[in-house]
């Protein structure tokens, strides 16, 4: 790769490092950039520089914001007596998209997964204990449905259970998504352990 | 999407604007970028505002390089009787990396596709003409095989048809590359017209 501008493998190992990305998909990025003018790619540049500089975790929420706390945080209108635990920030986008939840979040940065090193610690568990007053009511556990997403939400379960107030024992409900067959999807191409919970899940009509 | 810090906001619709890249992806790296250290962040900054600054066009071969003429232009050592005229730089590259070519290359940065307004003079068509001297006894024109290829393929032949030296016209081989199965493919799933190619140009075993 010595016949390229070293500035031109530099960018390419830049991409090559973000997640997806492959050696031709980062090669196919930076030549495509030498052909945008030369404000726009500042542009860019720029608002890498900018991206940690300007963004923090909410300190209520450990969503990323602007401001902290966050702009969820701070609407009084909200219903601060049901907490949605997610994943991700990108999990709250999604769960907003849907217009159907006016409660608080509770942003984890992650699942457990003991394969690659992440307990408890590394992610905002305690946080959330903290958060879980009498004042609320239900926990939602909206992590994913994947092995490590069940294990998360089975440690917090147990965790919350543990919580009291006045040495007597919080009663908070603590729900889960529904598992079953996704809008607009196809009984003969569902697989058969969301299947089995479709069944399981099923409603009278 | 209102909810997410304009800095952030940015950054994805940034990479949006990449080749390749939508809405989901962008925010995907954006949201992944926000867990890099910032040192890193800051040297992909970096990255992007000197690229432009730091490569030129060969004024030869209009070869993307760090140096103006380009490293493949000043080696001495390659047979400065064969031009390969490739659309783009990574396709110097990919014949590069065969080693199998030890000629000068032509980049014209594009092909003809009048659609899209490209026409002969947004190509580096009339430096290739301009570099075919008497010196000169082949031309590859290493095009891809699509519509656009083929019809710059066309357009540069007719033009090297025309080129005189004192009045007569000049004699150089023009060649393309060879069109027909790839190497592991499997007969069953070649389109017909590859496999149309691949008889005509059939060779003795």
């Amino acid at each position: 790769m010595s016949l390229l501008p070293p500035s031109l493998t530099r960018l390419i190992e830049n991409f090559q490092r973000l997640p997806g990305v492959g050696p031709k998909t980062a090669q196919r990025l930076a030549f495509y950039l030498l052909h945008v003018p030369e404000e726009e790619l500042q542009k860019f540049a720029d608002n890498l520089t900018n991206l940690k500089k300007s963004t923090v975790l909410c300190t209520m929420c450990r969503n990323v914001s602007e401001k902290d706390p966050c702009q969820i945080c701070v609407n009084t209108s909200r219903d601060q007596s049901i907490i949605c635990v997610v994943e991700q920030p990108t999990d709250v986008l999604s769960i907003e998209k849907t217009g159907m939840f006016k409660g608080m979040y509770h942003v984890l940065h992650g699942s457990l997964d003991p394969l690659n090193n992440i307990g408890p610690d590394e992610l905002y568990i305690n946080d959330l204990l903290k958060r879980i007053t009498p004042n609320v009511t239900e926990i939602i556990l909206a992590v994913n449905p994947n092995m490590e997403g069940e294990a998360t939400a089975m440690y917090i379960n147990q965790q919350i259970q543990q919580l009291t107030v006045n040495s007597l024992p919080l009663t908070v409900k603590i729900t889960r998504l529904a598992h079953g067959l996704p809008v607009g999807g196809d009984i003969e191409y569902a697989d058969s352990v969301t299947l089995t919970r479709a069944l399981e899940g099923r409603r009278e009509y």
